[in-house]
């Protein structure tokens, strides 16, 4: 049980607050969970649980001991140049791991099983057999390859996908065929049937799904994005589908959010929108592990995973 | 290499002969595969590769020496009372039970994200966060504990679904809590969140995917039937949808196929309907396999596994 003197700012814009803060403040009672309206002492305030933090907005709690991103991304928090000088402490459970990776096997057996077409068909009321790979022969290949990215790797194996895997510096991950930095990334794509983002969005990574990579892909190859809109360019992508280099796209982040109501996104007979909910944690989970960041950080002892600054996740 | 000499009839549906019969002639050559028109004397016939022959129709091959339904379903060669005594040898083989098991992951993964709904929510372009359960909290049921449930439930597991299976009679299938005999069905049924039907069709599955069978799921449990229409009462099956008895369901097998074009399941917003595709093997699996059992018989042994005419599977 938390201590009752224990003040958590939570920073969520409006759409979360229904869903989650009430079960967070349930469950992490009798310590208080604050939103910003609910501070009335600054520096009372030890641990905040932010998304998108204002610029300079936390540099005003200076009793902070640890600032907590929600979901595995922390390129909204990184983004503030006042942010004070706390371990930043990333949202990893066994719960986002599993669900994002049955969000990405749910979609590559989409792609694979043609379902769009099979949608499209029984909307006509027309009987079509469609020819359809089997997972033993399509390769799907993940880009990241972090907790999340090793999990989902593993969960297509075991289904009889081929897996391979890319990342920034060298990881060698069983059942994976692996490939690191910008020299091994043709390699990579050329044999990708499905390509899977888990990438963190950094300053390398930012637009890095244009066209020439797309291209590079195997022909009318798909895409899952499930990491951060950041790293799509989205008129590159819109084009690719358009000339049929890439066969369909899921996607599950986008630049703005909730994605807006005018974006082609939206209506393109290609593209599958999901409301950033691959990996939605339950608020059960999700207090579990603020509870356990900060028994950890009470204790004295260090929280893990910590982002690294530098590097960006 | 099979021997010149021999003749394979082939009676399949003409939707059919497009996609396969070419495939088959190429990698069964120098044998000869011949479809009922072809056949100019009907005793130089050894084995009948078949999808629901006329009645009657295969006792005029006399020397038939093995009947090969197409597929794992053998219903519509046994409702033939004049069939030749000969063994009729199952389709089985590890391309059909991976492709089953792909098509009831993706569907099972559909129903439990809410994937019906997040569609719906992108054509009004529509930003809604589903609350959506994770697969160790989802049980999903299979009925038919054959080679293909077996391989389902295992790729089920594997992903994180807490599987159960029921059977005609009891079967042990590690990694599965198992159920049996009409006795054991409503225990089986009563945790059942997504239920599959893998049954064969038989006097004893006809019709019992029925009301009573539906509402005895946990409410607004979801259907997966990949095996037979027959065994599903489609009149119970609308009314228990439209009532919310049943969540959704995933159809892949109909009384009469092609679906006809004003069945009221092509047009249901709760049903998908899957052109009876969900372990449709390649014309190559297939023919190796039609390969494999002419070889065992020609050299004088038993083909396995052989219909038990009798249980009718």
């Amino acid at each position: 049980m938390l201590h009752p003197d224990l003040d958590i700012l939570c920073v969520l814009p409006k759409l979360w607050q229904g869903y989650f803060v009430d079960a967070f403040r349930e469950r992490l009672a009798p310590a208080r969970f604050l939103t910003p309206e609910d501070v009335a002492d600054p520096a009372r305030i030890t641990y905040a649980f932010v998304l998108a933090p204002p610029p300079g907005y936390l540099a005003g709690f200076p009793n902070l001991k640890a600032i907590m991103p929600v979901g595995a991304g922390v390129e909204h928090v990184l983004a503030d140049p006042d942010l004070p000088d706390v371990p930043i402490v990333r949202m990893v459970q066994p719960d986002m791991a599993q669900r994002m990776s049955e969000y990405i096997v749910q979609h590559a057996l989409n792609h694979m099983r043609r379902f769009r077409q099979i949608r499209e068909a029984q909307a006509r009321a027309e009987w079509n057999l469609f020819a359809a790979p089997t997972a033993p022969d399509t390769t799907v290949g993940i880009l990241g390859l972090g907790t999340l990215g090793q999990h989902a790797g593993a969960c297509l194996a075991a289904l009889g996908f081929k897996v391979r895997g890319w990342s920034r510096t060298p990881k060698q991950v069983p059942g994976m065929e692996s490939f690191a930095g910008r020299e091994g990334l043709q390699a990579f794509l050329s044999e990708c049937d499905i390509l899977v983002s888990l990438l963190p969005l950094t300053p390398e990574t930012q637009d890095l799904i244009d066209r020439d990579l797309l291209c590079a892909l195997r022909p009318g190859a798909s895409l899952i994005n499930a990491s951060r809109g950041g790293v799509v360019k989205d008129d590159d992508l819109i084009a690719c589908l358009d000339d049929g280099i890439i066969g369909e796209a899921t996607l599950d982040a986008f630049d703005i959010e909730p994605l807006p109501a005018d974006h082609p996104y939206w209506s393109h007979p290609r593209v599958t929108v999901t409301p950033h909910c691959a990996s939605a944690a339950t608020a059960e989970a999700v207090s579990d592990r603020i509870r356990q960041v900060i028994e950890t950080v009470e204790r004295g002892e260090a929280p893990t995973p910590v982002v690294d600054r530098k590097t960006g996740y």
